[in-house]
């Protein structure tokens, strides 16, 4: 077996289940990758994120070739050993972050050029250089660099599309390791043409998966699900499919309800830094005094360290009191409720019950709950 | 035996071996107990505590009291069930806090009027009124109210030695639960005398244990260390003897070969804060340029989590990059760093080596040092 290959085990309508087998471990697919930006999750240690069931993690290329650089995290035996993460990760290329600049960038027909948000200094990213870049940090699943469009402008998402296909091509070309799989993104905006294209473009480039970038990026959650359910009957059934970006609880199962394999997102740690609890009935904000004497878990539901060991009135107490453990306390939990919502969906494939589960799913989830 | 005893397992000149048996377990000393002002020890998880082997660990009634309040805790079931900690927790008085409030708070001889630093709001402490916050709040080891007064002031410390005897009667008196151990509190400032007569005067009260305030509080080590060296044949033997506030690597040796038994202090947690990590041969600063390829843990004799798994390279790009994790991270190791000097300096009086343990640590010791 190739380092790198995915079996698809079962099926539920347009739901999958499935193993991604890489060279730090298999992945047992729907999963939910928490996101440590700058080779770490916020707040989190290796030991809490394996105890709390993370499998993949997702690290940001842009950040770590700013700071502290990728041939240093090259000398330092790579982003496994450097951050203690022995299990599977996954880079970006840096695309979405280098967009995110907007006028501190400039793209053209062979890469971009960009000032660093940390000092101004002027970079260049080109599909080969990024290869290069993730090859050093050597993250199990890599990502080609591609142009990230404001989701409505059909023009631009037209040119954007045309560099995005010409650089997956070039991305393909450019790598040397043969124990990392590169992923290919399909673009074009909220536009169904577009996204046809793109999917079909992409499919036939043989990567072995494929991911749906400039998604959740300002367009409506209606316009983020048909574009899902555009591609989905024209990638190729045997390449996990990796929604980048996507990861709230109600993301979680509408995206496995339409064939998506893999996530990832800073929603359940920046929401814990915000106080927000994430529970499969909605969220709740812990700052909120009517905290104050409730001896339950955020969930009674929930199996995490923070849920077995701590009441809402403590986090309350903690988050009053500007501690910083509140942020690491709801960041175990956030990500624990994204880690095991991601294991029942595959529960649910694999029984056959994903329709029911979503449906149920969908009548107890109010994403606005603030009470108790 | 009574929920609270003492027993006094070795000597090695004036250094002490013992156990403290308290409600919720037993203490062997000389100890260090982290300090969660707030409820928390300051980004770590009471699991992570206990994987690094704390035992006892210090909450500021002061603070508490303010927030959440000492009702609210008691009505959650008391500290250790409202933070998770089931092993010793000792509170103190309140005292050094409220008289840290400068010209926020007056004293009389009943007690002492203050503002809160938080919102201003007024309060008033008396010996029986902090007992009772004090009886709310549950620990296993409480503290009398004392007064504590810049130490190089020969007439403030003369009152305030005055009131703090009151006091001590008073709290005794007030007291009602059996299952908390009352320590009295020595004071003096840097006056022989007044430490003596301090000494006995708390001594003869009889209480279970015998705190010494008042120190590390502006003067220089050497007045310090001749404080301990006067009331140290002036306490009893059978009686455990804690340190306020104390805690760094030399005061641990300088206090146990002084005849201490407790200690505890900021230092640690705060410095971890600081991007420093404290090593039995002295400081690091994480956050120098140098640190940036050293593959090394802070300290390759520990064993804590920290140095198990990271290196000082990865540590210094956490700081660099502004991560909450190397809070985390430097407290874990800084801890550890505490409570194994207590346990080895334990055993050094268990064994007999106790001056030669002082002489090497004293040997190889530079609190200055800040390369590798």
């Amino acid at each position: 077996m190739p380092p790198f290959s995915f079996e698809l085990t079962a099926r539920c309508q347009r739901g999958r289940a499935g193993v991604l087998h890489t060279p730090h471990g298999d992945l047992p697919t729907p999963v939910f990758a928490p996101v440590g930006t700058q080779a770490t999750v916020k707040a989190v240690t290796p030991q809490q994120l394996r105890e709390l069931g993370a499998s993949l993690v997702l690290a940001n290329t842009y950040h770590l070739f700013l700071r502290p650089g990728s041939k240093r995290v090259a000398e330092r035996g790579g982003l496994h050993a450097f951050m203690a993460w022995e299990r599977p990760i996954l880079t970006d290329s840096g695309g979405f972050q280098v967009f995110s600049l907007a006028d501190r960038r400039s793209v053209d027909a062979d890469g971009v050029t960009f000032h660093s948000h940390l000092d101004g200094s002027l970079h260049r990213f080109t599909p080969e250089s990024v290869i290069g870049v993730e090859e050093d940090l050597g993250a199990d699943i890599i990502m080609v660099l591609d142009e990230c469009a404001e989701p409505h402008d059909r023009a631009y998402n037209e040119l954007a599309l045309q560099r995005t296909h010409a650089w997956a091509e070039r991305s393909l070309r450019a790598r040397t390791r043969d124990d990392q799989a590169l992923f290919g993104i399909v673009q074009g905006g909220v536009f169904a043409d577009l996204r046809a294209r793109s999917a079909e473009f992409i499919a036939a480039l043989g990567f072995p998966g494929i991911a749906i970038g400039g998604l959740s990026v300002g367009e409506s959650k209606a316009e983020m699900l048909a574009m899902l359910e555009v591609v989905d009957p024209l990638l190729p059934d045997d390449r996990p499919r990796y929604l980048m970006g996507v990861g709230s609880p109600e993301d979680l199962v509408e995206g496995v309800v339409r064939g998506i394999d893999l996530f990832d997102c800073v929603l359940p740690t920046r929401m814990a830094r915000n106080h927000s609890a994430l529970t499969r009935r909605g969220r709740l904000n812990l700052r909120n005094a009517a905290f104050a004497e409730d001896e339950r878990p955020i969930d009674p539901g929930c199996d995490c360290y923070t849920c077995r060991t701590f009441t809402r009135a403590y986090l309350r107490h903690l988050i009053v009191a500007g501690e910083m453990l509140s942020a690491t306390l709801l960041s175990i939990h956030n990500l624990r409720c994204l880690v095991s919502l991601a294991h029942d969906l595959r529960a649910a494939v694999q029984e056959g019950t994903l329709d029911g589960f979503a449906a149920a799913f969908r009548a107890g989830y109010n994403k606005h709950r603030m009470e108790g």
